[in-house]
């Protein structure tokens, strides 16, 4: 949340988070909210995931900012306040609400005030903390699992076991897929796609593991992505008529396709980001139902420099095996994580 | 069909056809068929269509030929021997059955003997000569057409109106597409799209046009395409969920695909290639009953080299805006298009 975006502002109110100035390290940083509008809640914040886009956002790898900035999209708090049409019953007052909101949004903080139309009742079997990834990378992952009808009858592949890809193979054994084939460049997660549901596992720096996986996937999410990756490669994987997805924006202009496996297999490229609102409901309702877990490492929010670093050297760099996930808590969590 | 690649051959029946031996002009040729396997039939050649691989093949495009060399494989023509486990419905002895035969297979000639399973039956309604056409382009538009659901509540694009498109272009609008929208590189074939059932025209090349059109396509059908193609502008057509489904096998090993309506707009990219045999049994009877018409130029098989000048300089260079699929007629049908 940017200051200087608000245009009016609640001067009787103040709430205070933690602020990025276009670098590291954050600081604290106090604001006065917009009013309270008709369909607006106010969030007292207990949770707030850290995604790789507000990471991106704090250090300036987005480009310039409207500093102060205060990040933070995968938020989990309870309704404190709620605007007169605000009939959602998602916020009434003291529920517990994820909030998953476009752009940077103010999660990193105390308290928010945003549309109720962001919040989603969350099932009393999810641990709060646990309700923050979902928002982002779970229905970024769930999406086009259900899109492409993941479940009875269909390979599910998932190349890259991080934030995304930890969910994604959750959310595919759950949906009851004949197979669900992790594929990382290294055996690091081998052990860890297992214990998330994986029934296979692929090292695709293994040449002949790569072989037998050939064509054997009748979806496959691509977590992510750079300007090495080899398309024919992955396209090698997807089984004909089968569908390769995108979830993570190249950042490269055009990706080079072989289209050969287009024409020949009826392999299709789709791409898929987050997901709507009745879908988003549905996913925290599915998580409840079949205990499907982020793998979470919590931090008290005072500590919220330490999250992001640690964020930077762990799943940034892809070296620790069991961090996919960190969430901040204001009510001072114990940084344990929540792991199943 | 290739002299060389039987090993067997029935030395008491000899076939005629006009044979390639790498390059233009073909050549009267006679050969000795396979003897006539227990599944097999022996067609009496009445119509032959001219495929653009036809005309790849005979003129040396794909490659070395394994030489001489019968192109043709929209073959039409009536059953005039059957091994004796033929029991299929459509190889009925003197039965019209239409043939699409996967590469290189002899139908520029008299006769010819091949698997019963190619052969399907015409109804009634179709001409003959109008038989052969379908086979090939119609059955590569028709098949994705109803795979992506082609029909009312559906927008349906297509790029490039020759031998593939003139016969999309008819299935949308049978298959009462919502808007079918015929895309061209030029003003040509502005009204000859309007006639085949176009509700929209594109002139991809008026920046004004092709504004408009943006988006708008849930089926975008691309025809042709070469190393120029602009899949950015393409894809650009494409309404969000859409796809763009590529029919031609580009020359260049990668295309260059812009990453960012697959994730943003949830376009997919496809390709399909011809259709099994249900399909193309249906698609017979769909066109049968819907009244879809090839555009066809008619000419005597005895004048198969000047069909295939007259394909090179007309269809490949696209300037005739009448001519988009010639059938060779055994029995020396008139020259005249049989156009409705």
């Amino acid at each position: 949340m940017s200051a200087s975006n608000a245009k009016v502002e609640d001067t009787t109110t103040t709430f205070t988070g933690w602020a990025s100035t276009g670098s590291l390290p954050l600081k604290k940083f106090s604001y006065h909210p917009r009013p309270l509008g008709p369909k607006d809640i106010e969030i007292e914040i207990t949770h707030c995931g850290i995604c790789g886009s507000d990471v991106s956002t704090v250090t300036g790898g987005f480009g310039p900012l409207s500093t102060p900035c205060i990040a933070g999209h995968e938020i989990v708090g309870t309704v404190v306040k709620a605007g007169p049409t605000v009939f959602t019953r998602s916020a009434t007052l003291s529920v517990l609400v994820a909030l998953l909101i476009p752009a940077v949004t103010g999660g990193f903080a105390d308290r928010l005030r945003v549309s109720s139309e962001y919040a989603y009742k969350i099932p009393s079997e999810i641990p709060p903390a646990e309700a923050a990834p979902p928002l982002c990378a779970g229905i970024t992952t769930y999406t086009p699992l259900k899109h492409f009808g993941a479940g009875p009858g269909k390979r599910v592949g998932v190349m890259g076991i991080g934030g995304l890809g930890h969910l994604a193979i959750q959310w595919a054994a759950a949906l009851k897929a004949d197979e669900v084939v992790a594929i990382s460049t290294s055996d690091n997660k081998r052990e860890e796609a297992k214990k998330l549901g994986a029934t296979k596992f692929v090292n695709s720096r293994n040449e002949e593991e790569r072989k037998a996986a050939r064509h054997s996937m009748d979806i496959l999410l691509l977590t992510s992505n750079d300007k090495n990756t080899d398309w024919g490669e992955l396209i090698d994987y997807v089984a004909s008529h089968g569908t390769l997805v995108l979830l993570a924006l190249p950042e490269i202009p055009t990706i080079a396709v072989p289209p050969s496996s287009l024409l020949m297999r009826h392999v299709s490229i789709a791409g898929s980001l987050t997901g709507g609102r009745e879908i988003t409901q549905e996913m925290l309702e599915f998580a409840a139902k079949h205990n499907v877990h982020p793998w979470i490492t919590t931090m008290p929010m005072s500590d919220a420099n330490t999250a992001v670093k640690l964020w930077l050297e762990t799943i940034w760099c892809d070296v620790a095996e069991s961090v996919v996930a960190i969430v901040v808590a204001v009510a001072g969590e114990p940084v344990m994580p929540a792991r199943k």
